[in-house]
């Protein structure tokens, strides 16, 4: 089953998402972005048309994906949804409730892809788990036709549930990206290359693979070694980032001890 | 060259690299650990001696590895220095100064190898950097042959930029680790299984290998979307989760917009 569709949004997962469904298959229509060159760019990868005009918006597509920062989101099934009542709306976002297209939209759902996406940097879809959600079976069916075709772990998941989803990821992907980059920062100070550190990012990533992150911790804050941790609380010069320091030894160090499961 | 070993400790560290030094030729010869138990798993599987007693350690070895806890290095040093004069004599640590052994021995240095180790994880040291340190030239080409028969990646290191490099593998593996746990904890709450999560944990890892976490980094921080993180932060039960989150938004959009570099 192939779908006529337009994307709403140029950012980094719009860009991976049109790629990956027009390689499965689907026809994307039209690229829209208030930014006539945020359209133009992804419109070019796809080789369709780019719009940046809501009223240029074709009003016989299948379905559309509307996939911009959360707070845009309403506005754009505000002005699109009363002219397409036959279509499907959905948005790709973790943390927004279904329920944002409620007075809005007739058929509507959600297809959220949890993964971290940049617009140069293709992934392969088929790994990455897809939530999906939708006002009534049969646009959850084909919500659900639209995820399997690129991904081979497509779960229904409620608005809350998402929300929980979502929050997971932001620490597993944006704080643990943040901790390499704390890691680089002290690095430059040296003019140590941060490229040393991969086998030892890769070899964390791996122990999850195989064991609870609980118990692949190491080093001196799970052994609450507190002569280390001075010493190198002493060597951050950064006030916030020796805060995040004792903050994260702390919670180390209790959940080691206090067994929270 | 082969040389003959005794290695004093028997926890994650000194499991892992007397394995790779017995499998790159030399010969270790006992295996002390005051906790008899413990001697006994290690030596055991190097099939030599176990040892809990300071009195019962050869004296005829080319080289003692100390790896234990930090602040146990010096009182092993002081009882066992004396009487070997002619060995060399080399800790672990990361954080440990060279200058430990400054009064004990006459030859001795440092071989920290950079990873996280588990007892019953094998890794394949040859990735691993070693960083190396001597009192003298040829202190330092010993604990030189014996780093580079286990790692290709070896490279002298003064104890105050070794530090430094410690303190950076603590963010990029300890604290990275502990954002995998945040996240199973969430997940938990709605029996989520974390293996839901390991191709998101695995995209992170492989980005840092292409770009800067700089660059790669993505999300509602970055993009300071206050009303994603008010709502992300009301999830949060415990508090002191909710303080890392605070702090690490903080900390991610200043990274973003300040340009440190």
């Amino acid at each position: 089953m192939s779908y006529q569709l337009v994307i709403l949004g140029s950012g980094n997962l719009a860009t991976q998402l049109s790629l990956a469904l027009q390689d499965s298959g689907h026809n994307i229509m039209q690229v829209y972005s208030p930014t006539p060159e945020h359209a133009t760019t992804l419109a070019n990868k796809l080789g369709c048309q780019a719009v940046s005009t809501l009223s240029d918006v074709r009003t016989d597509a299948d379905a559309y994906i509307i996939s911009v920062k959360d707070d845009a989101i309403k506005g754009l099934a505000e002005s699109l949804c009363p002219d397409r009542t036959k279509a499907v709306f959905m948005h790709t976002a973790g943390s927004v409730p279904m329920e944002i297209f409620d007075t809005q939209a007739v058929h509507y759902g959600v297809l959220y892809p949890m993964q971290t996406f940049s617009k140069t940097r293709k992934v392969d879809f088929k790994e990455i788990p897809c939530f999906v959600e939708a006002s009534d079976a049969e646009t959850l069916t084909m919500i659900q036709t639209l995820a399997e075709s690129i991904s081979d772990h497509v779960q229904e998941v409620d608005s809350s549930r998402r929300a929980k989803l979502h929050l997971a990821a932001v620490f597993a992907a944006n704080l643990t990206n943040h901790c390499y980059r704390l890691a680089e920062r002290i690095l430059q100070e040296e003019e140590i290359d941060f490229r040393l550190f991969l086998p030892l990012i890769k070899e964390v990533a791996k122990k999850v693979t195989v064991m609870s992150p609980k118990d692949a911790q190491t080093g001196p804050m799970v052994r609450y070694d507190v002569s280390v941790m001075d010493k190198q609380l002493s060597l951050i010069h950064d006030e916030r980032t020796r805060q995040i320091y004792r903050l994260m030894a702390d919670s180390i160090h209790d959940d080691a001890t206090q067994h929270h499961l």
